[in-house]
This record gives C-alpha cells, sequence and structure tokens, in this order.
C-alpha cells in the first residue's frame, strides 16, 4: 500500500429537488456569478429557468455554448474575459463534465495575469481560483468531485488534463431526474467513460482488497444500472446510482493507496478526440478492450484474472489466460450491448492520422511509464486494432 | 436511494513515516498546542518523543491519562480548563478513538462559556470548536475521518454519541506502523468495532449496489487483514489496509443515501460500556450476532442472504433462511476465532442489571425507530441471550 495525502473539499448535495439550495450554497461566495453551461439542453428541461429564478437577487453574466471536448478558444478564453471585466466572484456551471471542465480552467485563469495557457500547461502553477458551484445534468466524467479538467486547443490538436487541488468545486448539487432526458447515446458514453475511469485505476500493481472491492462493486453498479436507464430514462433509482457512481470516478476515493498506474486509455484517448472531437466515453470503450489484450501478459493476467471473476462471474476453475480472454471479450460485449460504436471508423477515424496521433500520445502522455509500459509502437497497435 | 447532504473537510495523510508532516500541517493552526492522549503507549513506542521534537517550536500543554470509554470528569472538563486558561489554538490527539473523542469534546467545550454538558446532550447546539489534529495510533473507531465522539459520565451511567460537523479533525495523519504494537486483544476489538460499524450501515431498508459492494469489501478486508495482524503485528500491509477500513467506519462513505439503519448494536453497547466499562469492541462483537438472531424474521431475510453470500461465500441455492443461520454462525465464529470473549459473564457482566440497562437504551437510543425496530424487551432480550 502506497502513502497518500488526501482531502476533498467538496460538498455534495444529492437527490431529488436539491436544486432548491442553490441560493445558500452561492451567498458566501459572493454576489457576481458567471452562469456557463452548453448547448442549450438545459433550457430545454427548464434548468435554466429555475437557476435564473432561484438567483433573482444575485448579478449574472452567461457563458453558453461550451461544447464537448470544450475549447480553450474561444470557451475558455471567453470566460476569463468575462470574468475579469465583470469581476466575477463565483462561476456557477450548469451541465456536464465538458461545461465543468471549462469553468475550471477558467477559475483559475481569471486570477491570473498572463495567458491561460500557461497554467494549463503547467508552466506556471496558480496561485488562486474562482469558487466554482455545479449543477450536473449528466453522469459521466465525474469532475463534479474531482480537481481536474480537460481542455482542448485545435489548432495544435492539443487535449491536456489540467489538475489542481484549486479547481475542486466548492459544491456539486446533484439531482438525478436532471439526468432523464440525456440520450441514449450520452447515457452509453457517460457509462463507459465513468467504466474506464475504475479501469484505469483497478489495473496497477498494488492494490487492496477494500479498493479492488469497491471498484468492482463500481463496474457492476455502472453496467447494471446504466441498462436500467436506457430501458427507462426515468428511472430514478438507476439514475441516482449510476450518478454516485460516476461521481466517485476521478475522486481517487476507488484507489486510495494503490500503486499509480498511468491511465493509458484516458491518454490515448485524448488523442482521438483532440484529433476527431470524438465523444470521449465512445473512444474510451473503443480503446479499452483492445489496450487488455494488448497488455496482457504473463505479468499482467492475474489482474485480468480477479477482474473476470469477480465483475463478470467468470469461472475461477478455468485457465487464467482463458479467465482474461473471456473478461476482455465480456468488456467488449458488454459496450456493444448498448450501442456504443465499438470501431474507430464507425466515429470517423481511419488509419490515415494513427502513426501521427500514436507519435503525439507517446511524447505527450508518459505512457512508457505506466503499469503495462506503452510506447508509440504499442499505441500504434491498439489504435490500429481497433478500427 | 435517500437524499444525501456530504462534505469531509479532514485531510488523511496515509503510511510510513508521515509524521514529519506534523509541523507543517500545525503551523497554520496557531503556536499553542493542546497534547491529548491515553495511558503513556505513545511513550513506549517513542512517539511522544518524536512529536515533541518535531513540535519544538511551538508550545505545548498537555493532556495525558485519557481512557477508553473518555470520561466527562476529569478528562473533558480538565481539558477544557487548560484550553481556557492557556488559550490554547489547537488540539493534538496522538493516540486511538477515546483520546479523539475526548479530544473532540475538548474542542467544543473550549469555544463555549458554559457547561460543556450542554453541548455534548445537545442542549446548545456550539458555534465554533478548536481545531484539532490526530496522530493515529489504532485502527478502530474511525474518528479519525468522522465528526463525531462518545462520552462517558459515570455517575448517570450515560455514553453519548455527540455529533457535530465542527468536530472533523483538520488532518488525521495516520502511519500503520505505530499500530504494530497493538495488542492482540486491542487488535480484535477494533476489528470488530469496524466490522460493526459497516454491518450498522449494511442492514437497512435501501441500499445500493454500490454501497453494498463496498461495504462487503471492508467486512472482507477487516477479516482477512485481522487476522494477518494477529499473526504478524508488524505485517504493514495487513495494518495499513485495516487501518484505511477503519478509518472509513463512520464517514458515511460507505453508505451515502441508504436509508438510515437507526445504528442499533451501537445504541445496546453504549448501556454495557457505560455501566460496566468494558471495551467497546467486544461489547460490540458479543451483542452483533445476537442482535442479528432477535432481528431476523420474513422482513429482513434478504440482507442477511445477500450479506451472507457475498461476505461469507455461503451458497445462494440454500434456503434463505438457512444462509441467513449460516451467516450469524459465521459471524459470531469469526469473532470467536480472533480470540474475542464472546459471553457477557466473560467480561464481568451478569443478569442483574439487565433490565436496568434496556430501560436505559429504551429510553435513550431511538431504537423503536431503527430498521428493525427495537423495544425495551428485545433489547432486554438481546441482552440476555448474550450472557
Amino acid at each position: 500500500m502506497q502513502n497518500f495525502d488526501y482531502l476533498t473539499p467538496t460538498r455534495l448535495i444529492f437527490g431529488k429537488g436539491v436544486i432548491k439550495n442553490l441560493p445558500e450554497v452561492m451567498a458566501p461566495l459572493g454576489q457576481k456569478i458567471l452562469l456557463t453551461y452548453g448547448g442549450g439542453s438545459i433550457k430545454k428541461i427548464g434548468l435554466y429557468d429555475k437557476v435564473k429564478e432561484l438567483l433573482k437577487d444575485f448579478e449574472i453574466y452567461e457563458l453558453p455554448g461550451i461544447q464537448p471536448n470544450p475549447k480553450y478558444d474561444p470557451s475558455v478564453l471567453d470566460g476569463v474575459k468575462i470574468c475579469k471585466e465583470k469581476q466575477i466572484d463565483v462561476i456557477l456551471a450548469v451541465g456536464g463534465g465538458s461545461v465543468l471542465d471549462c469553468s475550471k480552467a477558467i477559475a483559475a485563469g481569471a486570477k491570473y495575469a498572463g495567458d491561460p495557457w500557461d497554467l494549463i500547461t503547467y508552466k506556471v502553477k496558480a496561485k488562486a481560483a474562482l469558487p466554482i458551484v455545479d449543477v450536473l445534468t449528466l453522469a459521466a466524467t465525474g469532475s463534479e468531485y474531482d480537481s481536474g479538467g480537460v481542455i482542448s486547443r485545435t489548432e495544435t490538436n492539443d487535449k491536456i488534463g489540467y489538475i489542481d487541488p484549486l479547481l475542486y468545486p466548492v459544491c456539486s448539487l446533484l439531482d438525478p431526474t436532471y439526468t432523464f432526458t440525456v440520450s441514449k447515446k450520452q447515457t452509453a458514453a457517460g457509462c463507459a467513460d465513468a467504466m474506464n475511469h475504475i479501469i484505469e485505476q483497478y489495473f496497477c500493481a498494488d492494490s487492496t482488497l477494500l479498493n479492488d472491492g469497491f471498484m468492482e462493486a463500481g463496474l457492476k453498479s455502472l453496467m447494471v444500472n446504466a441498462r436500467k436507464c436506457l430501458e427507462n430514462p426515468e428511472d430514478y433509482t438507476a439514475r441516482a446510482e449510476m450518478m454516485l457512481t460516476c461521481t466517485y470516478g476521478c475522486n481517487r476515493i476507488y484507489s486510495l493507496g494503490n500503486s499509480p498506474s498511468g491511465w493509458p486509455c484516458h491518454g490515448m484517448e485524448h488523442a482521438l478526440s483532440a484529433y476527431y472531437d470524438i465523444t470521449h466515453g465512445e473512444g474510451l470503450a473503443i480503446i479499452t478492450p483492445r489496450w487488455m489484450k494488448h497488455i496482457l501478459s504473463e505479468k499482467t493476467v492475474d489482474r485480468f484474472v480477479k477482474y473476470g471473476v469477480n465483475v463478470f462471474g467468470i469461472d475461477p476453475a478455468l485457465d487464467k489466460f482463458a479467465i482474461a480472454d473471456k473478461a476482455i471479450e465480456a468488456t467488449y460485449k458488454f459496450f456493444e450491448s448498448i450501442g456504443i460504436p465499438m470501431h474507430l471508423r464507425e466515429v470517423g477515424i481511419d488509419e490515415s492520422r494513427i502513426h501521427e496521433m500514436a507519435h503525439h500520445v507517446a511524447a505527450n502522455e508518459g505512457l512508457d511509464k505506466a503499469w503495462a509500459p506503452l510506447l508509440e509502437e504499442d499505441i500504434a497497435a491498439i489504435f490500429t486494432a481497433s478500427l
């Protein structure tokens, strides 16, 4: 078991109707709010109006139109500009992980005199950030309970994970009913994203009975509840459990004390969605089983056996490589069964830029130091197998 | 799934050698420290000297001699007196759950002009508390990661759980090597205490796949690792996993969103250790299987089936009451196998005050509102079965 230093300062207010707490949460943080959101779904479900009504005594500025795989330019830069011009006190992110991730970069950029890209690339360590509150509308990334965000810069094909303890939200308001209208495609992609968060932490050299059991429960919960959400989008219990299981995803609570894994699938997927702007969860679902197959070896097989037996109920009496193969197959089949396109070609990616992407990942993501190290040729092979 | 509002502001610094962080942790909290500890084991293991050496630039006052089942008088009252007289800035608790619980009551009492008992009995709501930092030396209560403490008042046989968000430690330094010298008796009692914390949360009307899996993993982890610690007290990995599994015990993280259970075994055990000053974890181990047997019914049996199958690997094809009986038996046998005396008579309790204790519990612990409600006669029956 590894040493660790852990603190999550985020308050979770969870359940039906918790939006009513919003004024009480915002009041101590200031009067001037930057309200950030995406393409307008919060207007369709009435959440935008509800927020405006609850916060009628505050001074609200808006940054709408934040896209999936949120962009440095214009979203982050526009947000920082508003914060500086209007002397914003607090950011209220209403949406999913992309809105949150973008808001985190804005929060840090707002308190920095230079180019916010310096912070995102760790050229400069942020000294302060605006407080962030969020109202979540999508169960997926766990950004509502972590200190990171991922920002894309189109012109350089960069998609960078930016992590700093200053970026934990002060409070996340999690009402599962706001996810009732999430499409089947996004529900499935959210499930795949959250499953991959757990898988990234599970496959490592050193874990515990406690963490393994917690993560296995998380994976089983996601599979069972995602299916229920797809069958009945207004199944409150399923939406609620899926939301909480996703919320823990990147918070470290699933794996405190585990040895680092390197998060290889995320490292590879960042290139896919940076170059092709695909849905992050779909990219992860496509890569994950191919990565598993690629790294399966005498050194890694025991983790696959545990995963296969405890998550998928595979017969522990089988040969260990047979269990591993079945576990990888079961992972693939599950993603396929919830409607995820399982080939890169289906999401518009062909072989033309695979080597360019593999080179980019190898140069930037440090996967040569992952639990199962990946060099440029490994990454290219995984991409090719995913076509 | 139930609504919840959750925030744990405690920083966990975990692992071998983390004591070196103590000066950095204490510095922002103030210069005048009240150092609280128990019967002197921290001197035997060199921790007292280490703390004094690390904090040589601080002004340290001491409250030694805090007993198991910590007492209002003298410990809490003495501590409050020192804090007020010396204008203490921060309490440093070095020890196990009793030292921590006592320090929490002192922390609140120090900031209150009246009798601290008003706070502990919720006659008055605390408005402030001194910050608390702890260095844990016993894996058991989870007080290092929760906002509660239990205080005993000998003359009235009261043992009261005092909970307030002000009482979360600012930081808990958790070095498993400090538990190497914990006796077999206390190691086993700590395991039983922590297992009961999970059992109290597990047996409820409404849980999730995620929480059940997390709790089942916690129970299995405690059983496996307690055995290893008993066999080899210096097994770092086992001590470490046991410590973290215990730390989560009363933090709510095992069961966020679950319906309340009423914590019936704790309600009953409080009377045993208030009247007889027995070891809390032993009292819990003795009561738990008798409580299980008493509440087993058509209404509760399904939880026992899940517990029996997932924690003890009992054949799910058996009749459900047969599974439940086996699960209760396995619980008893486990406690017995780690050396816990499993009869009240073995810890000095006979039938003479059972009805008095049952009356006290029924009047004060609200167990008529527990998941499986307990009236005075139920409590007396469980005590009697535990003799």
